[in-house]
Parts: structure tokens; C-alpha cells; sequence
């Protein structure tokens, strides 16, 4: 079956020892996924949006089946007829792969008080990293300016995964939680803050600033997350003005593509004195 | 301020190169927490449940706090005016930080149209582990019989995270996707499936066995995921009925007494003969 390819090739920084080249390299693809349910019924179809899942495209079937039958929605194979791409010919090629209906047996009614949605459903087909992206314009999110004078040396970037590592007494402890950390543009441990999920580490992070009133630190700081950084940590840093955001594991796709658009720095699998550099590479100052 | 502790000590079996000892280990505490947002004005308040997280306890204000800017809902430190949990003579301790309240500040009328929620949503205070788990009950689980008859030796675990790791071809590409996997209870590989999210993957194993009318052969399966296994991964694995989870990574509190309900096996650490045993180690044959 025709689908979109579950990896992309980009051009990125390498740093390995200190030493910098330009390069190729695959990154895992992410993208949206909105799962439908179709309800029918002697009074016709009932469409309902179920919900968005960011999710690496390839077995978006599977995926939709998967997630239904966890839910409690679907019960048995036979609760499913059919389940199809959202296409036409209004349909543009980017989000042609990323809007799913589900259609139901028809009499079957499932119980939806349990299933999770979100608010945020279009009516029509068109759900994409593109308009992802796009629903951040919206919401007021500018890109971050070229001239905010934020540098970070070399020696700086390849300090800061072991500070962290130090930091992390509690992960010491249990082995089990994320950490989200920030760092002053000198390498500087500001705040550490932990969390069986990595978003919350990170809401943690943004919280605490918020409520002290000390958001304008977050603007020239980094933001470092023990694990991958996906679409929605790079919104979160996004909505916090974070200029520089380092992973010690991968980036998306769909994060770079967001980095590269706002004008932020994202670092990836940081380890020492080696890392990817895969957008903002302006703001690391090579002596 | 008091709050719930964010780790906690449970009795496990740990396996060392083959030898089984029983000893204490600290676990990860994963509970839910409900954020709910007050919005006065001269009609009143209004209380609008918006979302339930699992996290991890500690910092619930700087989460929720965070949470709500990251969605844009919040977009300054005076928009809050205070954040409590919701306490009282009829809470009772369990869910007593489980549940905050976020008091806008009078006429602030945030847009919620991209907010994320769920729909089960309880009216009143009441939301903790536990209720998770009476849920699940709710919805039909049942625990897994005592007499499956299923048996793993002790050499079949401690070769299957080995096998994960040679079969993750797409994973050495990019270093970016969680894994999800399936074996036999003699350590053969079924079926792997890929994500950036692990949700997603273990979704894809369960929807294509869905898809296929095969079911049944989750019943006497294996599952390995990737990295850690919280009460999500436990959730669908208890929903598809297979008898044994193991982890390469750290399970949550809330997975552990989710497995030792449902009568599930949970192996977590899991790193070629070296593991961790959390639950059901009676599916476990040492000889």
C-alpha cells in the first residue's frame, strides 16, 4: 500500500571531538494522525473525530485498530468494516496519509465516555505536520529573532549531558524518570526537574519559571531532555522562547522542521563532545 | 508542602546472571493527576475539568502551571491567581493531591479550542491510582487466569532483548523509534513493531493481530518493549489479554500493582541474563 516513508534525509552538523562537518543523516519521520470513527445506523453514517496521534507513519491501520481496541471501542475484528484514508481530489498530497476513518459494523454503538479526544478537530481532511506548524502561527507563536546575541562555545554543549547526569540523584535512585534541565548559555545547571514523562519534566520546567515570574530566563538559556525530542517538546520550548534545545537522543522530523521555521537551535544525541547539530547552528560559536 | 511521595519501595525477584534473589526496590510513582481550570467572572465561577496527566507527584503546580502555557490557555504569571488541590472532609487520602483547581484571574476568558481533554471526567474529587484500576474493571478486565499454563525459562528472557535489538533494522538508521515485540513463550520472535511513540507500537502489534483474526496468540505471548513500561503499556496489554510484559527499561508504581491485580507477568530491566521481576513470577520456570 501506498504510504508516506517513515524516514527523511536532512542535512545536518556533526561534532564529533570538537571536530565539525556537514552531513546527511536519516531522521525518524513524525507526523499527525487523526483517527475517525464512522457510526452506522438505520439513520445513516455518524462521523465522529476520534482523536490526533502523533505518530511515525507505516502500519496506520494497524495503528487505528490498536488504539480502538485498547480504548474498549472495538471488541472483536467484526466490529470493523473497513478502514480508509481520508482522500479526494481536494485532498493535497501532504496530508493525504494522515486522516483515518474507521468505519464500525453497522449497529455497533461503542461506548465513548472512555475514550480520550482532543478539542482541536477539523472538519475537513487536512491534518499534517505542515498545518501543525501553521496552528502554532496562529496561536501567536513568532520565530525566535536572528540577533538575540545567544552563544554557546563548543566546550560548553559537551559539559552539559554529564551535569546532568550527576544532577540526577532521583534517577539514581529508581532508573525511571525523565529529566528536563536548564543551562545558562556558560554551562551553568539553573533547574532540574523529573518525571516518569518527559513532557511533564518539561511543564515542570516552564511552570516553575512561570510562577516565580522569571520567564524572560528561559530566553536565553538551553533546555536539556534526557531522552528524544519530538514535536511537542520543541512547541513547549517554542511557547517558552527557549532559543536552544538539546536531546540526548533523536530528534524527529517534524521537530527539525519546527526548529528551522522558528529560528531555535536543536541539538541532538548529545553525548560529551559529540552531537548533531540539526537547525540554529548560528548560535554555537566554533573558537 | 505536603504531598505524595515520588518513589516508593516494593518487594521484587532479582535475577542476576541466572540466580534469583528476593529483594526491596524502589519504584517510580505514576498517579494521575486532574488539572481544572476556574474561570470568574461577575456570573460567577466556572469550573472546567480540562485534562487528566499521569505523572509522577512532586511539583503538581509548576506541572499544571506549565501545562496550561505550553497550551497557550495561560500566557502570563498574573492570569493565575491561585492553584490548590481539591481537599476536603470527604476526599479521601489516596486522592487527595490528585486533583488541582487553577483559579483564573477574575475576566480572563482563555481560549480553549486547541485544549487537549478527555472525556472521562469525574464531577467529583476522586481520581487516584487505584480509580484507574476500579476503570479498568469497569470496562470489563478481568485478571488473567492462574492456570494459563504459561512458562517461560529463565535462558528464553534473557535472550530476547538481544533479538529485539538485531531485528530493530530502522532503529540503527535513525536511532529514533521505540519498539514494541512479540515472542513465543520459547523466545521466538512473532512480530516486531515500530513508532517514535511506544504507545504507538505496541498499538500496531495489537491492531495487526487484531486486523488478522489472530488474537488468540497474545493470550500465550511474550511482549518486550523498549524503553520503560507504565500503566499505559500495562492498560493495553491487559485489554489484549497477554500474560507477560517485559521492559528494557523501568516500570511505574501504577504498572506494578496494575499487574499484580490482573495477574499479569511484569519483568522490567531486562538485560540479557540480569532482570527484574515485579509481578507473576510464577509464569517464570527457573530450573
Amino acid at each position: 500500500m501506498l504510504t508516506q516513508p517513515n524516514t527523511q534525509r536532512r542535512t545536518i552538523v556533526r561534532v564529533r571531538n570538537g571536530r565539525l562537518t556537514r552531513d546527511r543523516d536519516a531522521l525518524v519521520v513524525e507526523e499527525p494522525l487523526e483517527i475517525r470513527l464512522a457510526l452506522h445506523s438505520a439513520d445513516g453514517a455518524h462521523i465522529i473525530p476520534l482523536t490526533t496521534i502523533m505518530r511515525t507513519p507505516g502500519e496506520d491501520f494497524e495503528l487505528a485498530a490498536g488504539f480502538l481496541f485498547s480504548e474498549g471501542i472495538v471488541r472483536e475484528r467484526d466490529d470493523i468494516t473497513t478502514i480508509r484514508y481520508c482522500t479526494g481530489p481536494d485532498v493535497d498530497a501532504e496530508s493525504r496519509f494522515n486522516t483515518l476513518t474507521v468505519d464500525m459494523r453497522p449497529g455497533v454503538q461503542p461506548d465513548l465516555t472512555h475514550a480520550r479526544r482532543m478539542f482541536y478537530i477539523s472538519s475537513s481532511c487536512g491534518v499534517c505536520g505542515k498545518a501543525s506548524l501553521e496552528a502554532l502561527r496562529t496561536r501567536g507563536c513568532m520565530p525566535l529573532p536572528d540577533d538575540d546575541g545567544v552563544r554557546i562555545a563548543l566546550p560548553v554543549l559537551s559539559g552539559i549531558d554529564a551535569t546532568l547526569r550527576r544532577a540526577q540523584a532521583l534517577f539514581q535512585k529508581t532508573g525511571g524518570l525523565h529529566a528536563a534541565a536548564l543551562f545558562t548559555t556558560d554551562g551553568d545547571l539553573l533547574a532540574l526537574h523529573e518525571d516518569i514523562g518527559r513532557h511533564n519534566a518539561v511543564d515542570k520546567l516552564i511552570g516553575a519559571h512561570l510562577l516565580q515570574g522569571r520567564l524572560a530566563v528561559l530566553n536565553r538559556a538551553i533546555l536539556l531532555v534526557s531522552g528524544r525530542a519530538g514535536f511537542e517538546i520543541l512547541q513547549k520550548a517554542l511557547m517558552a522562547r527557549i532559543p536552544v534545545v538539546a536531546a540526548v537522543g533523536a530528534p524527529s522530523s517534524l521537530a527539525v522542521t519546527l526548529a528551522r521555521q522558528f529560528n531555535m537551535t536543536l541539538i541532538g544525541f548529545l553525548r560529551g563532545a559529540s552531537f548533531n547539530g540539526y537547525a540554529g547552528e548560528q548560535r554555537i560559536s566554533i573558537e
